[in-house]
């Protein structure tokens, strides 16, 4: 029995409620001359003051020295393990555009690209075209029948978008078209099992009426397409932990991989403001809410340290309106770590706080790394938080007698 | 390899020396008037003084969040994996007993209850009949033999009752016929596989004929059995560890508990005192010793902070009768919380302090939660205790070359 199952058989519906906050990339490194990070920078006299009446540490997104994207690093918060639940590229970004992806829908990840005469790639991207352009070359492809199949075509952002194939006998375990590299030819689709040719015949298709639709589009006279992929069968935060679960994003992104648990996706705007406003105004419907806040990480990717500390002040002074409603237990941490000195996302442990009246609170006053470090969580993988802030609602029954 | 598998390679007996002294349910959460917890109000000048020569840490019963019962608990705190290990009711409650359960023995847990005219579940607990009339009426079912099988049926308080299949050809795989709610009638017990239909159908034989027997005792004219289960196949601790050990406890449970991992059970009075004194009569016969104190989780199960207080100074003050004996290894903690403020067994990991000459004194210096934290084994499973005591015992060979 995993870790999940065991949950899953112990845990129980009560009216108490839990508010994940999660700043996207919080962790991060000390600015060489201060020698404070990003978080230690920001005058957060809120978030440190729920530091000194609940508990700290530190979490591991997967584990010691292992680095994860956005996605995973959401599962593993909700509870999931990333690694096994790995999510397709292709879903991943239709789930990115809040596309309304069909359990049997196969979405694969498409490029824009450039061919030569010989049909060799010159340019996996086709020089970047506009996501408007993307957009109108979209609507060339879109709707194309195949065998009975629709293949459905968004764009995303620049070159990007996504081919969605809905119809019946579709299979994910195809291989990529894109060589992901230039002087080659686009490869052929093929299928690694007798079960997958149609998928692979109907996707080779696919390519081949686009290259002929494509032809007088030059640059962008060629697709390529990666990561065929299927919605990850997961059981839904309802079925596991017994809660309603709610979300609150403004990134679309977050939206989807939200939804791909089965939590509610609520309508909000694109500030901090606007996300806390949206909690309070749905806080008697639910009994679970991921408030997700983008900027830190964002400005994490830029290297913008000033920025990141300036996005984790703002969070800090809405925190009362989140307190105000006195939710039962209040997690804050982030999905991983983006150093702004990184300029990316990182492996470094996630500082975690943990808010309730039994959650046993230690001698951490401060919500920071280095506090963190000394915090009575101890440092533990972010797998683990789910579990924690589910017995610290009391929601969890004793396991064995 | 899993951990008992390697520990099972590398255990050697040597004449050293463990006590693993259990105060159950020792973990606690602080009074919010003085912020202090149980232990950290106890005085407890010598487990301190054990501290500061020893290493300390905390310990999750199985993992962050998950509240176990008391023999998963101890289970964990012997290094079997607690989940997997699981013991059925019906075990269990014979284990709690003392009685004298066989191999291949099959054991129910039972209650009597009423029926009404129509055969339906008018009271699940015969209206709590008492101890005594419960054995009278366990008198009477007792011996019963159905096609070989003899049916031992013993008392356990109130209500409840073990009934014990003893024959051949018996299986656990059979459901209860317990159905758990008023107003329903006993279910048949059926088999879960065809191997399991020979069981189902004694059991069901041996429910008519209780039926029949008990007709004139109403309100306990009816039993209801579940947890059909058999003893957990464990290796014993002599198996793993090479250890012979011995266990002291006042409590059935944990005696039954400790022979179900293959320990001596030493006879011992009920008080600490006892058990302390029992430690030193035997002490030269066994190299392993698991001393039970049950008092602190009464207290903490009964939301009396200051029983458990107390219950920890009397334990601190017969502690240097074990220390006088010099055992090579000291390892003091709990199988899982139990905060008086919860009146319940609880998540939060549990204080540990180990004492041996080789064990890394860390800069702890009294046995507390919060002083735990920052101790020098961090926090890790209950599992892992057994290990870290045998190697600190000198009795774990290196592992590779």
């Amino acid at each position: 029995m995993n870790t999940l199952e065991l949950i899953k058989a112990i845990a129980r519906s009560t009216p108490t409620r839990i508010v994940l906050l999660v700043l996207d990339g919080l962790g991060g490194l000390p600015d060489p001359e201060t020698g404070k990070t990003e978080l230690e920078t920001a005058k957060t006299p809120n978030l440190d003051a729920l530091a000194a009446s609940g508990i700290c540490g530190l979490s591991d997104p997967v584990g010691p020295g292992i680095t994860l994207g956005s996605a995973p690093g959401h599962l593993a918060l909700f509870g999931y393990d990333p690694v096994s639940s790995d999510i397709g590229r292709g879903v991943l970004e239709a789930v990115g555009i809040d596309f309304d992806l069909q359990p049997k829908d196969v979405a694969a990840r498409g490029n824009f690209c450039t061919v030569d005469d010989a049909g060799l790639i010159t340019d996996r991207r086709a020089g970047r075209i506009s996501t408007e352009g993307c957009a109108e070359l979209c609507r060339l492809l879109d709707g194309l029948t195949i065998e009975n199949v629709r293949v459905l075509v968004h764009p995303v952002r620049e070159h990007r978008f996504i081919a969605v194939f809905r119809g019946r006998g579709l299979s994910p375990g195809v291989s990529d078209s894109d060589p992901q590299q230039i002087g080659a030819a686009p490869g052929i689709i093929a299928a690694s099992s007798p079960a997958d040719e149609r998928m692979a015949g109907i996707a080779n298709q696919f390519v081949a009426q686009a290259r002929a639709a494509l032809a007088a589009h030059r640059p962008a006279n060629m697709v390529l397409l990666r990561g065929f992929s299927q919605q990850p069968h997961l059981p839904t935060m309802a079925e596991i932990y017994r809660l309603k679960p709610a979300a609150i994003a403004s990134y679309p992104m977050y939206r989807g991989l939200a939804r791909l648990v089965g939590m509610d996706i609520l309508e909000t705007g694109t500030s901090i403001e606007d996300e806390f406003r949206t909690l309070t105004g749905n806080y008697g419907d639910y009994d679970f809410f991921f408030v997700h806040i983008k900027g830190t990480d964002s400005a994490g990717e830029d290297g913008d340290f000033d920025r990141k500390v300036r996005t984790i002040e703002q969070v800090d002074s809405v925190l009362p309106e989140m307190t105000a409603l006195q939710p039962d237990v209040i997690v804050v941490t982030g999905d991983h770590s983006t150093p702004a000195l990184l300029k990316a996302h990182s492996w470094h442990p996630v500082p975690l706080l943990l808010y309730s009246r039994w959650c046993r609170t230690d001698r951490v006053t401060e919500f920071s790394e280095s506090a963190c470090v000394q915090g009575g969580l101890g440092r533990l993988p972010a797998t683990e938080i789910m579990p924690l802030a589910m017995a610290n609602a009391l929601k969890l029954a004793k396991f064995g007698a």
